[in-house]
């Protein structure tokens, strides 16, 4: 094992880009952060400038290889980058942007999702129909601005933008270019039944190649802007969710990795290409692997609304650790009141972009301590409850949890979480897992390890452990099962709600 | 018309008793309150001392006379006593209590509901099985104290309680005597189906009289304690629901009361005996006549819940004027985020003991003001669907509403209620209506009136009305239509939160 070797990885996410220069140890040795706008013309559309993505990696790579001496810039071997995933951009040949990027978050494309959607281009895909992957918004493009699809030399996502930056090639990894939704992803190769059924061109999408596998050599004028003199290669990345996973060292089937964020993300690889309602499928870091990945939109986020909307107005939404330790002394259950969680809508299972929350059980006998509870409880329970989903399809069960995020510093909210999963939830102490992800990726090919499998248990900085209380837990089972009823019965009441906002809007 | 009578009218309540002194124009000419206390031996169980019934009554009457001037107190004609319904002692020979008496709000007898409530009981009493009628507690002490309920000479409520008092004969009146649910409230007297049913004898019983008859002279020793020298006669009243209606001159089938207090009660009189879902059966204080009573336990103890336990905590659940402000700039509807409001479980028109109630619609747009417009526009939507439900029953559309109780003092809750119901609110000034309603009975003996109707139209004191919103009354019908759909998609949840919370309860 050659411990000398370093890596650059990047993290280019939707508000910043970090880049981290890591060891073979997992040890971040210099690092370095910039910031980029979004902009929303229109409520619902979310767009940046492509160029932003190739600048804002550019300097930091170079302020983060700036700290490193000489000799320590000459380790450097490989640079690999994790993206936000299905945001995209549309280039000409000189990869002049055309129009603002698209991002994941852009909810333009509601009419195309239920036009073009179908479970067809689920099993195809691996993506349920929604208005994330990028498929429905360049249908939006190919039925309202015709004249930019058309003229379009490249439709890329982040990864292969960043690729042609670096290299001049237009290659990009099957584990980035999966969240186009336009992959065949079970034959890693793009479906000319997708591309026909938006009705675009082959030649429009950039080359493809394996996860994990070196792309091209950096571009010499490159690397010199970041004061590197020796040849350096691009490794093929994954999104920033498989890299999470990696980065974390959840690498079995039976070991899951859960993202306690703003939005809940959580999964497990898969050696075959599955699908099923609970989760989508990505492609995989580890070359010919699948991440089978659970996402609930309201995480952390939803904790936070509580305490802003219905907290002490006087802690204006900070964390309350008053408000922590009168909820944690509510038992397990709060009585049988359930939260369905769905403030952000419903991804998995049901994948309901109109589905709103709901608290039900209401009486006088329960105040602020109770319904917050009761909101941890129902997001955690909906986790548990999609991964036994999971679980049930996979026909594997989970044995353990790499926990990350902020969320899992709320001791209240992270021992609810274990009770209502039921297995060891082990945290994951580094800072940026994803962009860790990505050095996993980048290390796997230097002479230190391996395959990306031994990289990513060699890097990963675990924490500590909490255990389940299996008295709890069977609680939790009870309650999940009466959760589990909740959507399924009001299921129409917000069909009906939703006509009723789009008729009456509250702003 | 002799403007020259007085009467003395009474509102034994569960927690106090009024007493005034009115004049045929509803002026109150001398008042005083006793408060008596109520115990809670068990969970669910409330008691009285049926002595304090009296005693209460006594110094109450007392105290409110002694103010008068002597050639005042010699104007006094009758007395009449309205009361909280339902509740009821057992008596010797001698009207010594045998035990404790059993209040309306006592939840022991769950079990006999389910045994011997049925659409039938319904249907000859005029009472949805539910807790609340004497009759399950009747038979819950004949299953649990045999000897007792043997052992008694009489089984009364408080209005039969204070007539021997106050007369020394067991004579009660149809109107307050119906709730002890033993009535055929069609005929006006007993039921030996609903006697037997629970087994008891008849002879256990108080003869009935009409409402607003008179029953007796009040002996003279009473009289003399009240310092009253001549003769003055007790008149048969009505339950305290009853005597709201009376009190605020609500006496047409189209012409509705409301009481926003704690709980909503509103109902209309029938010259006919009807039963539905939605209301219950009273017998009324104007002869011959029934009043259809709908009850809705979670009114403006509701608000106050959320303004205790999700407002600002350093209001204390106080009135919040910048809440109710930020509230009503909210739009109607609250962009379809619909509160069911069966906090205490529902009565009007499911009377389901294990209902609770469910916020729906949650979204992170939502904060505090919009949910607290959610719950009053969920408690005023349910008034409002209760209404066009008895108005379906009656065939007569409701063309005005009477409105009382605290409730109404929230001019944002006032105008959402007229909105909601869609017709004009016109304030009830008086204090004390029920014991208003009770001179009214009393007062429509005298000279001054022909009947209980012309006393209650000339003593009601009316303030100003609220018109609806007709555009906002047709948002309010759409969001209706959706709220009711909300109870039966959840029933099933319920039952099944309600078995969790036996086992696992939140105390």
């Amino acid at each position: 094992m050659n411990a000398n070797s370093l890596v650059i990885a990047v993290d280019s996410s939707t508000t910043s880009t970090k880049a981290i220069v890591v060891d073979s140890g997992g040890i971040v040795v210099a690092s370095a952060k910039v910031e980029f706008p979004m902009s929303t013309p229109k409520v619902d559309f979310y767009e940046q400038d492509p160029k932003d993505w190739w600048a804002s990696t550019n300097e930091a790579i170079g302020k983060a290889v700036s700290g490193l001496s000489q000799k320590d810039r000459e380790r450097i071997e490989f640079v690999c980058a994790t993206i936000q995933r299905q945001s995209f951009a549309l280039v000409d040949k000189n990869a002049e942007p055309l129009r603002p990027g698209i991002l994941w978050l852009d909810g333009r494309a509601a009419d195309q999702v239920h036009k073009y959607g179908s479970e067809r281009v689920h099993e195809i895909s691996g993506f349920q129909p929604d208005t994330t992957p990028s498929i429905y918004k360049i249908a939006w493009l190919k039925e309202n601005e015709p004249e930019s699809l058309q003229a379009a030399h490249k439709i890329v996502g982040v990864h292969g933008y960043l690729t042609y930056a670096m290299t001049g090639e237009w290659v990009d990894s099957v584990a980035t270019a999966d969240s186009l939704g336009l992959l065949d992803s079970a034959k890693l190769e793009y479906s000319d039944e997708l591309i026909d059924l938006i009705g675009i061109q082959r030649s429009q999408l950039a080359d493809l190649v394996p996860a994990a596998s070196v792309i091209a050599p950096i571009k010499k004028t490159v690397l010199s802007g970041w004061g590197i003199k020796h040849p350096v290669q691009l490794v093929a990345s994954c999104g920033d969710g498989q890299a999470a996973a990696l980065g974390a060292g959840a690498i079995g089937t039976d070991e899951a990795y859960l993202n306690m964020g703003t939005a809940l993300v959580a999964g497990v690889h898969s050696p075959n290409y599955l699908t099923a309602d609970v989760y989508r499928t990505d492609i995989a870091g580890i070359p010919g692997q699948y991440v089978l990945e659970i996402v609930q939109n309201s995480g952390a986020h939803l904790a936070g609304w509580f305490r802003q909307e219905l907290g002490d107005p006087a802690l204006g939404g900070r964390p309350d650790p008053a408000l922590d330790a009168a909820a944690s002394k509510v038992p397990a259950g709060c009585g049988g009141l359930v939260t369905m969680p769905y403030w952000n809508a419903v991804q998995s299972p049901y994948w309901d972009p109109i589905a709103h929350g709901a608290i039900v059980g209401l009486a006088g006998a329960y105040g602020r301590a109770e319904i917050y509870r009761s909101i941890l409880e129902g997001i955690s329970l909906t986790m548990a409850s999609n991964l036994r989903q999971l679980e049930e399809s996979t026909g594997v069960p989970i044995k353990s949890v790499r926990v990350m995020g902020g969320g899992q510093r709320s001791t209240l909210w992270r021992q609810i979480m274990t009770d209502c999963i039921g297995v060891p939830l082990t945290a994951c102490e580094t800072e940026e897992v994803s962009a860790m992800g990505a050095a996993v990726i980048a290390m796997s090919n230097t002479d230190a390890f391996d395959s990306v499998q031994d990289a990513a248990k060699a890097m990963a900085a675990l924490g500590g452990t909490s255990e389940p209380n299996q008295k709890t837990h069977e609680i939790y089972r009870e309650l999940a099962e009466i959760q589990d009823q909740v959507y399924p019965a009001l299921k129409d009441v917000m069909v009906r709600q939703y006509e009723f906002s789009q008729k009456y809007p509250l702003r």
